[in-house]
């Protein structure tokens, strides 16, 4: 399956932004303003809350990506943003909430339907998305993956082995099976935990760093919530791939 | 107290190494090749190990402080190296031998016999250093602590305002009293946790790094034993002091 362009506009900065579609998945690709070879490329991971809502984030990894000489690209993740509602998907966000007002713990029965059918789902779709990729001539190797719900990036790291480092991002549910998958896991990981982020288990995050079988891991847990990573923490990760991708 | 300086060598690449004492305790001091403006300083904290012993990766963080505009120094700690020997430390040193030999936990009585007296017999100590290093014309403030026991750390953290920021090693051992202190600290923290560190009590790491009040406080945990500590974390952390200090 080949990439389609479908909008290319340069930002400040001399970065190149071009949306495309892969099939019926919806994507960005930024490239750095020179790039006299292939360079290395970054999957921007992101929360199942489409990508209209998450680029000015997106955007601003891409930029610090591209600025350490990185390419960056990102998919829509299914059942989110512009992409066909998915009926299993809803359901087990609305058990969500319910449990949430109702002031019940989260269920593993809930966690398994929130994330497994997802990550079964769009692993094979970000490898599409990286098949495609690195064929683009400005694209070369190695390949990163960062971010947004951990187990897909467990998986990813696990399934693919053109991903040769991970920053992982704890800060989502992790079914259980995800504990098995992650004793699998040996490329270099970062893994970023938010110490006062109220929606996540803290100790289950604890847990799942202390099952990765990487020779290389280190754990960057930083006060406060969910969405206040601070920027220092996002230099340590771009450092970290710049160790491990260059 | 003023130091008397009792040695001068230049090492390659230009840092000052002067051996000192202050009273009866001994120190050492590296100050950057060339130093317009007064450098902020670092105090090197290591463990009772003695400073003949801890020289070697002494002034490798030296070095890496003064490659980055920082004055560095350390003091001996009470009944340590050259310093007469403490009969109540060493009661509590053979006390910890015998537990580990006989396969016994370290029971809360033998950790708090081995590092609070320590804490309060050292804590005034850096504190005169302190005193005298800042009379130089070659050493400003701020000040960073970085390193060692950790329960010493915590306590200048608390006691000592001229002590800005913090990198703690979650490497040793923690009286249940300091648990208590931990909740007064309000300085930038940066804590390495050697994650595979079979002597230190990981959980008790984790509720010391929760209870710290800090505004800004990161946990950097690390794949490996307690002499572990990766190259890039250090890096890291001299980027933390680089970041509050200057």
């Amino acid at each position: 399956m080949a990439l389609h362009f479908t909008s290319e506009q340069r930002l400040d900065g001399g970065v190149l932004e071009r949306e495309f579609t892969l099939g019926e998945v919806p994507g960005i690709l930024w490239t750095p303003p020179s790039a006299s070879a292939p360079a290395p490329l970054i999957l921007l991971g992101h929360p199942p809350l489409g990508l209209d809502r998450m680029y000015p984030r997106l955007v601003a990894r891409a930029r610090h990506a591209a600025a350490d000489g990185f390419a960056a690209a990102t998919i829509e993740l299914p059942g989110s943003g512009d992409r066909p509602r998915w009926a299993a998907l809803e359901q087990a966000r609305a058990d969500l909430r319910r449990a949430g007002e109702a002031g019940e713990p989260v269920s593993d029965e809930i966690i398994d339907a929130l994330i497994l059918p997802l990550v079964d789902e769009a692993v094979p779709e970000w490898q599409a998305a990286l098949d495609a990729l690195l064929s683009l001539p400005e694209i070369g190797g190695p390949v990163g993956y960062s971010g947004g719900v951990i187990s897909i990036g467990v998986r990813l790291a696990v399934a693919e082995p053109r991903v040769k480092a991970a920053v992982l991002f704890a800060g989502s549910f992790v079914p259980r099976a995800m504990f098995e998958e992650a004793r699998q896991v040996t490329i270099p990981l970062h893994v970023l935990l938010q110490w006062d982020d109220e929606g996540n288990d803290r100790q289950a995050a604890l847990n799942l760093f202390d099952a990765f079988a990487s020779t290389e891991k280190s754990l960057h847990a930083h006060t406060g919530g969910h969405t206040g990573v601070p920027q220092f923490a996002g230099d340590a990760a771009a450092q970290f791939f710049t160790r491990h991708l260059t």
